[in-house]
């Protein structure tokens, strides 16, 4: 029995969300479906993450478990022909039989793309925030250094999240500017439910002066959901990266 | 009376093209309902080119006419307030009162934009042609160079193409790459039916090998349709800019 990894590019807009629901069209869904032609029988697949609907995700990472032997470059064709343009397999290779996308990822980035232009994007509307006051990045990034650390982050997890122990830790965060685009750069071991969108737009109230950077601790430290920001929509949303030990 | 001459940008992925059909929704029908909503009464708009279905526009120039005082600057935001996401007015300025879009046009330039990668892009599906061969810049920039000049075009016209002169003049058509982006931009004083998509057809078919660079001039001279290149899909194909004479 082989264990396959595959790294998964799509553009969520058409989709609800990764994960498979009834009557719904979702990435899991279309991905079985794909494999299922590729591989002649319908496979469990294990996913990295629960992505919203309308969430991006540059490199998401699946496994599934096969006796066939098909090589990974073959795979990785014969899945892009039977998936759609939306979304597209990166890479596949043979994984540890006990590998698990979800259980073994020890840290994970996500990248948060605001379009910030008082000029609207036609060609962004589903890829991007549009916030057309000029943001101060500045101030971000300054408030962004204090998400740094391993904290209970209940005041940045929406009702709803259920998991009991909120203590994550954050090892990177990171505003920047290119020309009109903004973009908020997340990597931790794990996230909370909606916890990237509240970060940022928490750094969104930095920028229009509502919460200092330095008020940003005692906000996690509150564990008040009210006094942190709002949760920005999901279209501006990437899971940028999955990472492992011990691989690539 | 004030004529104004507006910039406007659009993703045409959901739209039927620039010009008001029955039934189907175009661009030209969203920008009159939103002037509507503006300006209180259902003007004529006048477009500078009639852009297909699928087609999309950095700066499409539209006039219309109106003896209200609403400044230009409140024109642009106000009509945007309105207008879908994936549709926005850019600039707005008040111009000769016999100024026409299309008449007065003296060049215009289209891009067609290419992604060129064995990887699938999901996140460019409906703006750029996906195209896994890697393509032959180099072969393509010396026959581009070739389509430059007055010809007859024929060859490079779709049936169809209802009008009797077929003359056209093209200023400049070049080839550049950028990481796995292609871009092929043209400017001409006009362009017949499809003319741009077969160009980038035939450019294609140079970079296959199956069309030389030095054979451009005698396909144009053919006249026939038969030994040019395919027709590109619409949604690689962006109007650019649209130039006139003492402005801007």
């Amino acid at each position: 029995m082989r264990n396959i990894l595959l790294k998964i590019a799509y553009r969520g807009t058409n989709y609800c969300g990764y994960q498979v629901q009834p009557n719904k069209i979702t990435i899991a869904e279309v991905l079985q479906d794909a494999i299922e032609k590729v591989f002649g029988a319908r496979y469990d697949i294990k996913g990295a993450s629960r992505t919203d609907a309308g969430v991006h995700a540059n490199n998401f990472a699946v496994t599934f478990k096969t006796e066939k032997n098909i090589p990974t470059q073959n795979i990785i064709r014969a899945l892009n022909v039977h998936l759609p343009d939306d979304v597209a397999v990166k890479s596949a290779q043979e994984v540890d039989i006990d590998f698990h996308p979800r259980y073994d990822a020890v840290k994970k980035r996500y990248i948060y793309k605001i379009w910030n232009s008082v000029e609207k994007n036609p060609f962004f509307t589903d890829m991007a925030l549009h916030i057309p006051q000029k943001l101060n990045v500045e101030l971000m990034q300054k408030a962004s250094k204090n998400f740094v650390g391993t904290y209970d982050f209940t005041a940045f997890c929406n009702t709803g999240c259920s998991v009991e122990d909120k203590v994550r830790t954050i090892y990177d965060c990171a505003v920047t500017r290119e020309n009109n685009f903004v973009y908020v750069s997340i990597e931790g071991d794990g996230f909370l439910y909606n916890m990237v969108r509240i970060i940022v737009g928490t750094l969104l109230s930095v920028s229009m002066g509502k919460i200092l950077p330095s008020e940003i601790t005692d906000i996690i430290e509150s564990k008040d959901r009210k006094r942190a920001g709002i949760t920005v929509p999901a279209h501006g949303l990437y899971l940028d990266e999955v990472f492992y030990n011990n691989m690539e």
